[in-house]
């Protein structure tokens, strides 16, 4: 970070080259991804991109991490500002519908490193992980505001919830399904209704 | 195939050399599958390889070709013999979660070229199309024996199967889950009870 503010006058900021990376890992995943493809989308030098990251691993990294705070950002925050309970959980899924069909680079991700042990995949499960028990954590809520039965497994919940969303980002994305949100809406209320006190 | 015919005597076969094809697309997905490493997997020269293809993309194709085939022998057919309605549905649905779980290269080139316009994207779509109406038929099958209620919409449940296996398939891959069958089961449980007549 030192030798990225002594390089960075007149560069495109750290944030910046984040942003282009992400916007190749979003046409030609994160495996494909390199100094050089970077420097080239941020019209700046290899050298200046290596500045920033050291590694093209550590540039993986950050994209990671960027895209993981970007879904806090986009899809929890906002939701937290509902009341726990129901509300809170339907405001994710709905944030969550529409980040997904936009295309989510760590489900992207996910399909690319499952099976290649390393830092890469370590980083992918960390985050997927982290989602998967707030999800379970929304649901433990909804349970304690009397909305959801009390019997019910909030992991079992959470499971099903990222099954909706992956089928979404399925069909958005191969099919170009313009339906895809409606039977994701269809679904989580199926769930819902199923599991309501 | 000619060509292939006359240059076949004492190496691998066209099916043996896509079997290798499909152990590389497994590890390292479908777009660096490349002739020179189909070659080396299968102890054969690359115009040996080439005289069986022709083109790296037509390689790509034969690979989810097999795969389409290899998935209707393993999880549709052996469903088929079983009667029409909630039972075939189940057996669909058991082998598809063995196959899921065996890790499915489909899936994988799904994510890799939902973005990509080509032939290769276009036989994606293809084969998860008709599986997509495969299930939606199975569903209808069960509606007409009187096992599912007659208002359910058959598409809608089909993407919903298709959805838990899609996580079946993300939680054994990238967490390791043992427990992702067992969840699986018990999602298409509460799914199928939820539409029962």
């Amino acid at each position: 970070m030192v030798l990225a503010a002594a390089t960075s006058k007149g560069v495109a900021t750290h944030g910046a080259i984040v942003e282009r990376a992400i916007g190749l890992v979003r046409k030609q995943g994160l495996e494909s991804l390199s100094i050089g493809s970077v420097a080239q989308a941020a019209t700046m030098s290899k050298s200046g991109v290596f500045a920033h990251f050291g590694s093209r691993e550590d540039m993986q990294l950050a994209v990671l991490d960027a895209v993981a705070e970007d879904f806090s950002q986009r899809v929890l925050a906002p939701a937290f500002r509902q009341p726990r309970g129901l509300k809170r959980l339907r405001a994710i899924v709905s944030n969550w519908m529409e980040w997904a069909h936009d295309g989510c680079p760590m489900i992207a991700a996910t399909i690319e490193y499952d099976d290649r042990p390393g830092v890469i995949r370590d980083r992918v499960v960390y985050w997927q992980r982290r989602l998967r028990e707030a999800l379970a954590r929304a649901v433990e809520l909804a349970v304690e505001a009397g909305e959801l039965r009390a019997d019910i497994d909030p992991e079992q919940v959470a499971f099903e919830l990222f099954g909706i969303v992956l089928v979404l980002h399925h069909d958005s994305h191969l099919f170009g399904a313009t339906d895809a949100i409606a039977r994701a809406t269809r679904a989580f209320d199926r769930l819902f209704a199923s599991h309501a006190n």
